[in-house]
């Protein structure tokens, strides 16, 4: 806190200034939105104004980074609603209300960069990716034509074609689109793969094409389900690949459930591989798999949302090993293990052209074919969506300012305290793993037993009772505001903890603190 | 230019601060970016880092709002990739190099908030949603559960209610979501409508369902035969319904083709109207076309991406009477003639419980069932999408600092705008309308005929040279960098020009500019 205090107060002139000038203007800062840009001779307000709501982000950045201050400032929904008023109204309010409320939900966030944040796939704030975020912002326009984002459509361009050069296709060649988030990226992966086998499907839909079945183990991301229904494939045709203890895909499963589904009619054209499961972090043997789907001719996709980040590290790359043989597509989300800010997810596609047929409307409204350009660079057309955010930006910025070797060098570090968590539990009394060895990504999974549970003789009710306490120890971790990790079951196995790290900001002492915590919190249970 | 700088100059103690702190630091700012936050000590750097982006936007911003300041620096694409250096390296750059690559980005990026830039349906830069952008991406939180973003998923619900209390819906009842996109809203809309008449489709997928039929306006936005495509649908069951002379649909043709249909065997099951076609910004007829789909059962969704902000006009609500009809939805794109920065686009959905069954696939490890709090508030499961990104926050503070009665008050000025460019234009020598009578949205359409082609007897000669007109000029607008606006043919029209309003930085002396600078631009055609 003292630290925290020192800085803002070499960074008051700023504020004094802005303060300063918000006093000469009639009203001041507190007046109207209508004083601002762009209404004439606006700049001034607006550029106090913004300087304001600038100061309450950086005072929230520093904040976040602090280990003294709260995860979280929890409170309940209906908490909540009332301890502010958070109503839309018919009457504008003034700019000192909006600085207000600006402060108010900041009071209430959660703090995603903090240290001993742990509860998502993606966690931390990159100060490169968040300053790439604003620019966006500022710049505020649309992926879908060259005319209208340039420099961001260009950026694309140069980005995809360097993550394709370090998947191993040959030059870099391909195609692929940022799209928002994985799931969508995972959808547009099975709706390629059905064009690709089908092409008809897209005049005449479903019925035109005999009944399909995908493969994707059972660990998987649900996301493979959700976009079987919406693309009218349907959920009972997923077919679930038995995992190994471990998490991983058994590639002799999978040809065995693609014989017979062809057995009972149906024609296979789909296996998703998981390259870093969502709960265990497990990576599917992918040339294992790849050989099935080449020998049965059904298209493989990888889906590397979480995973996919670790073929920029050398030291474990290995574990996509195979990666280069997915025919058709592989959804990879920087926002997750590279620590982009939200959101940033790539799917990268081998076939050049692939996905322009199969998405492409021909809108003359919006592709203009005699424009004066070369009209490659109008890129909207391939996606499902119209209009798309710049979701570029903050991952080329972040490359740009980390270089290939500073991803690698924070994916490591990553995986170095997630080895360090299991080391230091794996023999520590009363914790049990969720399966043996390593993991092979920063998951560690893991029970807690609370010593009042350690020596129970009776099995059933031990179950029953350890499938309460991480509910309780991460209820009350929100309720403190210290920490934040999550906890699920699986299968037969009860409530557990996920442990996962993304966050470039965490070090041993924050692992040290989890675990002290999770001790404390528990150990009454 | 002189306004400009005396901001700047004011500005300048804020900067010159920065400079010296920067100066005070082992390295200066340009050192490297392993220097700032979560580096120990990296407070002063990140901050001053970041003030350093900060003040490249602010002049960035003023810059835009100046009418002597270019819409756009035009480069061609292979032009603009060896203007500067683009490309990723293994090695990082200093922080000095990466405010050289911000400055190189918006130099070449398209000032979408400059008074001139009519080109798309989303133009112009709200401060205030400007700053709640800059805030979301600093907040860099995720909107699937109330866990991990207790305020946005609030302000979601808030804002949602308000909206659906606007439309009519008793109440506010209902339900809705912030989708990355129009096309993603029609997109579920359809979801929506199929799995309401026939649940069965999310297991069994499209097999299990009769042949469907959509229907839809011939001016309807394209993403509704994408959405069918994807589906799985078949853009063939998208069956096109005739419009009148000014873009609405004809309800007896859809009445027509429905029956059509069902003797053909289809099953209808979806109707999509528009409020605000995407040239000519008709509105089709909702009563008459809602009383229709009653009459066949049919699904009757609106889509308003565009025009649908209009319902907050109590001057030009009536355009969308019968909305509140939609048995179903509505998608709603605030980014458009609300001027929300990009993106937020809503769809509205009148049954509560629709989009949960509909999408939901119960992954237990995200949508955990035995939290402490309120689980209503994890609306994740109910999105196609996993994670997905903020998108309320700057409709919620843009509307608290306007009020209803600000947007309502800006929705009413570009009426006023274009209803002036029509009555401007449609006796003016040298222009032809596309359609007759007053514009029911921004969208004035007109041909631009140089004062060499006027007079031509060879109709079919002139048709030729007319076509051409439209693209050339845009090209010069584009190289002078002084405005742009969108041209298209449409059906048998030669390219038109489709001027269309959102922006709220345009005035009266704007669209004299546009004017001035096609006939400038177009004399010698």
């Amino acid at each position: 806190i003292a630290h925290y205090s020192s800085v803002f107060d070499l960074l008051s002139p700023a504020r004094a200034w802005c303060q300063a000038a918000a006093q000469k203007l009639p009203g001041g800062i507190g007046s109207k939105l209508c004083d601002l840009l762009p209404a004439l001779d606006g700049d001034l307000k607006t550029m106090t104004f913004l300087q304001e709501v600038v100061d309450i982000l950086l005072a929230y950045i520093t904040e976040s980074f602090d280990r003294e201050t709260k995860v979280i400032d929890f409170h309940y929904p209906n908490e909540l609603l009332q301890r502010n008023n958070w109503e839309l109204q018919d009457e504008p309010e003034t700019l000192d209300d909006i600085l207000i409320s600006c402060r108010a939900t900041l009071k209430y966030a959660i703090k995603t960069a903090h240290p001993r944040y742990f509860n998502q796939l993606s966690t931390g704030l990159d100060m490169v990716g968040l300053a790439a975020d604003w620019l966006t912002s500022t710049a505020n326009t649309n992926m879908f034509t060259y005319e209208v984002a340039p420099v961001f459509v260009l950026l694309e361009y140069v980005t995809l074609k360097k993550m394709r050069e370090i998947i191993g296709w040959e030059d870099g060649r391909g195609d692929g689109i940022f799209s928002p988030g994985g799931a969508i990226s995972n959808m547009y992966a099975m709706l390629l793969a059905r064009f690709k086998m089908f092409p008809e499907v897209k005049e005449k839909g479903m019925s035109s094409v005999p009944r399909l079945a995908a493969f994707t183990s059972e660990h998987s991301h649900f996301s493979i389900k959700k976009g079987a229904a919406a693309l009218g494939i349907g959920t009972e045709s997923v077919i679930c690949i038995k995992a190994d203890e471990s998490g991983k895909m058994i590639p002799a499963d999978l040809e065995r459930k693609i014989l017979e589904a062809k057995q009972k009619g149906f024609v296979p054209f789909f296996v998703s591989a998981t390259a870093g499961t969502t709960v265990y972090g497990a990576f599917d043997p992918l040339i294992a798999i790849s050989d099935i789907c080449k020998k049965y001719q059904v298209w493989f996709h990888v889906d590397g949302a979480w995973g996919g980040s670790l073929i920029m590290s050398r030291m474990h790359k290995w574990k996509l090993d195979g990666v280069e043989r997915s025919v058709l597509k592989l959804t990879w989300n920087p926002h997750k293990m590279m620590a982009v800010p939200l959101q940033c997810s790539a799917l990268l596609v081998r076939e050049e052209g692939l996905m322009q047929n199969c998405n492409q409307m021909h809108a003359c409204y919006l592709f203009q074919q005699d424009k004066h350009y070369d009209l490659s660079y109008d890129t909207g057309d391939k996606a499902l969506q119209c209009g798309r955010h710049v979701d570029i930006f903050k991952l080329w910025l972040m490359w740009r300012a980390k270089g290939t070797i500073g991803f690698e060098a924070q994916i490591d570090k990553c995986l170095e305290l997630s080895e360090y968590l299991y080391n230091k539990i794996k023999d520590r009394e009363g914790y049990e793993m969720v399966f043996n060895g390593k993991p092979q990504h920063t998951n560690v999974c893991f029970w807690y037993l609370p010593p009042g549970m350690r020596y129970m003789e009776d099995k059933e009710e031990k179950k029953k009772r350890l499938h309460k306490v991480a509910p309780v120890i991460k209820a009350r971790m929100m309720e403190y505001g210290t920490t934040m990790v999550s906890y699920q079951p699986q299968g037969d196995k009860v409530n557990f903890f996920r442990m996962v790290i993304s966050n470039p900001a965490a070090t041993f002492e924050d692992i040290d603190f989890l675990i002290e915590e999770i001790e404390r919190l528990g150990q009454d249970l």
